[in-house]
């Protein structure tokens, strides 16, 4: 999960940039950058944290350059320090790039024992750096060659933009699993992770740039251009589940369509005998919603959030954490007491915060807690970039539905089924969706886990 | 708005009092305190921000004192710097006393000028400092008489807390202006301003301390107190309509049933021809929920906060609050587009966000907009503690009803009656709220605006 | 031990003040604060930690205000928070003031007790808001008769700086304990406690302001008045031994001629049979280089500080507090190997840093150390003002200078005597000073200890 | 300028190297990073600013690693942002390693030409990555060997160290241009770029890691090996001049000892009718005092720095440069007032610095100002690791010895000769220094200027 943004041909390029990569915040929270580019000119800030403390937007108000490319980053366990923030610069035999990437590269072990082998060291910990000495090793006179020789070695998910003087690419991986748009303002060309950055730029008409398809903007204007051999669409069904934004667009439909959509069917695939659904916190709103409205049970959000408890409070000891999440969120009591609850979730990962809130809400006076998940059991690890890697974290492959029902203390749980799922996508052939962290089933080699 | 909390007999008062604060940061996040007293050594910790920011809770953990106090403050306009942070601790003819205050004395300008014809200085720009003036003055051979001597001449709003060695008071106003609520946990004995800090420090049975009363925690217990003459019971309106938390409970009803009637009843008031319900935010959903609910037309969240926009990014510069409110709000065009809609809020003060908000949903593509607000129009300013000071801040005053809808480009505007919001609240007699901002009528002496 | 600072009559009177303070700097590093008054426009700035930090010197720049005091504080132990931070500002009788103070009350303890007895509570637990009492409640026609009145029962040590509308009031207590200076600057009047601050400023003619004397700056100009009855002159004779900047000048000569001057007759008083003279950081600076040319004994500023180990980094716990100490302080070996040291620091208070600074030079192979300090043992509290408060601090006054020896393990130990340290300052009848901490003969009464 | 320590075969390797890199933070304030491993577990920890903020202390007490290397950056212009933030850790075909450099490599745009050329991208705009990548692309069986084939082809100044699994390497560049030195703490084998880190440490005897040689320590104990053919030694004569700490060992001599002599010889070679020598802040502390004891003129330190300004306060704007420099030094004035004063610094780069001293010197009340420079002018810039990267910086190489004196309006002004340097260090034959900054004459080859 991380989020990127590319203009190109304005000249407020880094503002623009860091308005956009704003609307992106959610996709990462542990560094971001901007790079900005005019002629030989660049310029390039990077920072620990939010955006908003990474890079100083002071800087990048007035003319800062004419095309810039950011970058905010989820930090997944294990990697440390300051070196791995994006965008990278690189120098190598086609000039000058600048390189922004959301994706995961399952099979970059490999790449890096190649690399080594060939005598190229690999500093950081990131992916994208394998990317990078693929692309700088690929023959070829221009550098959109280049970039298609490189990632037809490379396996994987990926949605980058990759900036050079006079030009900017963004291209996807054959799958389609990470989101990337592209649109126009004026003059200027700008691209995106989601739709909702561009509408804030004020892109009137939104495209996609499609799957193993690379659009360059240019001197000579924007066109796309096949990147790479066709493949069967794969896009990340948890993009729409939990990660874009609502207000995003996937597929023609607005995210939070989609998820209210999973509420729906999951109401018509497990109704529930209750008498109010709650949603998790924002992120199952549109599904309780969707859930409230098919079966006809009321919608109360009654489980609210202190924002003022921020993740800093969590960290320090372990012993802190149980008080931090009874901190953190509270039940209006009055609606729950002695009701018989549905509590919708878009998801259960690790199974300890639903844990947690069961008990909140049981201890609020609830009768009666009927867990509704909108998408299927977690059983298998994702290797294209949602931070789910290993079995282990996931409770539901452990310990099986019933295992995970019994650990919440729920007086039932239902997980919408896979095909619910797709219907609700409008994908009831299932052929457009990469499933395989419900499945196991994965569209491309990954290492064995 | 501020936010105060009291633990009295508990060997962990200290943190206790942190924990409830932090329930009550909504009040108040310009600055925060808490004094802690064992017998005769007391800590004082005070700071500017949040709380998590102004005092260590490290330092507050394990024995640190038997009773404490805490404040979060709401900074007005005026008020500068750091000398304002309270709780205030004083030297005092009744020894030494630590003072928690939320509330307002609009007659506190002649009681500086009687206090500085007497000779005595007042410091602060705060009110509390007067109060407290008064406490010391005041003749009584115990603590409790000469606070009930120093409020007889105070007319105003006050829900306050007194720590003095070996005791701790709380009481409130003979209106109740202000709210205040304690309970017992084991031995201890524990105060704040809303049920929700109470109910999450684990006290079962909360009660309200009773306007014009006294509640004294000592060694001999907990025991009642009569400090003023019985007035009429005049809890401020805006704490069910906006201030107080919706898990907080207020004449026995949650806040959040409070509102969910008022848009009930606002839905019966001015019923509207449109397809769907948006509420302004977290403020307005349980209005919004009330009002669909009622007039059957469905309620859609499609109204979205980025979080990471925080108040730092406001400040700087007139001309970068526009770019922040439009990063800080985006609409889930999907629902909206070509959709008559409803949007509800609690209450228009200044209109200036208002008229953002519908210049948003309007550019997403909504057909109408009615703005439905669940209270009545503000015309008086408030001088019992709430922010709206002065008449030229309140738009409605100023323009009337149709100034502002036509200031604010909305297809209808129509406010909840003061009938029906006293009826929402169970009080149709109207005897039992402060509604002097929506009528001009205050209960008490006040300045001249 | 603070630092403050007076404009009167110049449109830059914020900056300058800032500017001011700034030298002051080694007065206080606790809290700053500045507040600027333009007819009835005032504006205060306060916050903790060091000037720059505290106050934004972008905000003061630019027209803020016509007159400006500020105010640099060292918190002594005990004192909390953030109420403390000066200059106050008060309404009063008198209209509304602000006082930065620089000294301290011995008895204020009773006038705590006098103002709690006649009702006025005393908030903070400073001093100086009881002089801000008394101001108050004196009565008199003008303001300065007021501080005449106030101050004619309130012994102690005071340098204080009044603002009101369109006047500033500079004074000091009748002893002049504690130092003030004014002097021109175009048509401004300008105060500060270290004549360095006023030169900074490029004022060309700097005066003191006498001893139980007031300086007044109005619209008519500057004045002086006597404000106290005569008494012997007593300034503290540590501001010249170790508090004031060496180059600020006391009377009539630069504070590093008479630590010279006190390292010269320390070298004909205590003589030593050694290699090198090392001075103790740059406190110890003069008087080492002082007793170097007297006694002929080659200078060696051999002892390294890294200025890179700060207060933070001291603070956590006491086991770090021995590696900040060697992380701070190097020896250069090679002038010490072999060698027989003189030691020479202006004073020794608590004794423990100069314990480890002789390890540290004892395990950098000196031969002998010979510890010189250029003030008499400290043998008393001081209670006007420097950080000396209870006798237990001061090793010498509990154990002797024999057993300061022998706890420092040094090979000898001498003080100046009182008369060689009255000589150096030029006072041989000791007529101008006060030594009561190396005397215990107090020129005021002191509380019992 | 940059500071590297490493620490072998201790466990408590990662806080020993925390320490000693403190000791080094005069050589780079910009960002600072410690890599700790054990055996296949390691730790990598970095950031931004002096190593306190950095580094978290905390985290590195306790067994952390029993291996550990350490790097502090002095960051020169136009490098930006979080990417070069040292060491590096680096994935090989000879293994994992890390990597602190201390130097340059003035031929170091054809390497990357070279890398870029092969396919290898070049990430950071640090030589350090360039040096990386000619490591990794070595063919060696053993990791030494690869290092030497990789350095054979990179002339150019470094002192590095190299951490991998089971092993540490430090190597110096043939010519010795910049320090490193290691010694034995017990079991553990520590380096460092001065002595008097390894003196802190408690290591009793410090070798130096000699030119074209490698220290190797791994299990089987500590071993030298040749790296590089033979060359004459080359040491950088500013180490003894400017940059290493004063009580750090070069060549068997104490630096402030070099100094003192520099100063000495210079009072020989130009001596000055005067009455005070005063040193320019804490660097030209010692040749001052060797300059006035050779010339029997008065050693005055009159000039003082204000600690409490600090760099920010110098950034936000140049019209604010002006006022920093005067609020950060003073000048005792008593000393200098109507005197002949020799100044003494160690060297002038810009100019632009002493131009203001000399101003606030005269302004003291000088009479005469004789400059007295204790090194050669610096005509030609640094490619060997000293931030004098281009010869339009240097004002003596534009302006000529006549030119400076003008610019600076001081009454004379003399540098000492490069015969009388390298007399001062015991190199009267010039053989083992590096002195191309004042000749132009570079040992190695180096890009046109």
């Amino acid at each position: 999960m991380c989020g990127i943004v590319g203009v190109f041909g304005s000249d407020r390029a880094g503002e623009l940039a860091y308005q956009g990569l704003y609307q992106l915040q959610h996709r990462g929270q542990d560094s971001a950058g901007i790079v900005t580019a005019d002629g030989e000119h660049w310029q390039e800030r990077r920072g620990l944290g939010l955006l908003r403390d990474a890079v100083d937007f002071a800087e990048l108000r007035g003319p800062d350059g004419t095309s810039a490319i950011g970058h905010v980053r989820y930090r997944t366990a294990g990697e440390v320090s300051t070196q791995e923030t994006q965008p990278f610069v690189a120098e190598t035999r086609h000039g000058r790039i600048a390189v922004a990437h959301n994706g995961n590269f399952p099979m970059a072990a490999a790449g890096r024992q190649l690399l080594m082998a060939r005598g190229a060291p690999v500093i950081t910990h990131s992916d994208t750096e394998v990317a990078v000495h693929f692309i700088a090793q690929a023959k070829g006179v221009r550098l959109t060659d280049a970039i298609k020789v490189a990632f037809a070695a490379l396996d994987g998910a990926y949605a980058m933009l990759v900036m050079a003087p006079g030009t900017m690419v963004g291209f996807r991986d054959p799958y389609g699993f990470r989101p990337l748009f592209w649109g126009r303002r004026g003059k200027a060309c700008l691209f995106a992770s989601e739709t909702c950055a561009l509408t804030h730029l004020g892109v009137e008409e939104v495209h996609e740039v499609r799957p193993g398809t690379g659009v360059i903007a240019d001197a000579d204007g924007v066109r796309e251009e096949v990147f790479a051999e066709y493949r069967k669409r794969r896009l990340c069904a948890f993009e729409k589940i939990y990660i874009s934004r609502p207000d995003s667009v996937l597929d023609g439909a607005d995210v939070s369509q989609d998820r209210y959509a999973l509420g729906f069917r999951l109401a018509e695939e497990f109704p529930a005998d209750a008498d109010i659904v709650i949603p998790v916190l924002d992120s199952g709103q549109w599904a309780a919603l969707g859930y409230a409205e098919r079966s006809g049970i009321p919608y109360r959000p009654a489980m609210n959030r202190n924002h003022y408890v921020d993740r800093t409070f969590i960290k320090p000891e372990e012993s802190l954490r149980d008080l931090a999440v009874a901190m953190k969120h509270s039940i209006t009591r009055a609606w729950v007491r002695g009701q018989r609850v549905v509590l919708v979730d878009d998801s259960i990962i690790r199974a300890v915060t639903m844990k947690r809130t069961i008990r909140l809400i049981r201890s609020a006076g609830a009768k009666e807690i009927h867990v509704r998940v909108s998408s299927p059991p977690v059983v298998s690890p994702c290797f294209y970039g949602v931070d789910m890697r290993t079995k282990r974290e996931l409770y539901a492959a452990e310990h099986g539905v019933q295992g995970v029902r019994e650990y919440l203390g729920a007086d039932s749980l239902e997980y919408l089924s896979r095909e619910g799922m797709l219907a609700a996508f409008g994908d009831d052939a299932g052929a457009s969706h990469c499933v395989a962290c419900f499945t196991g089933e994965y569209p491309t080699p990954v290492p064995k886990f």
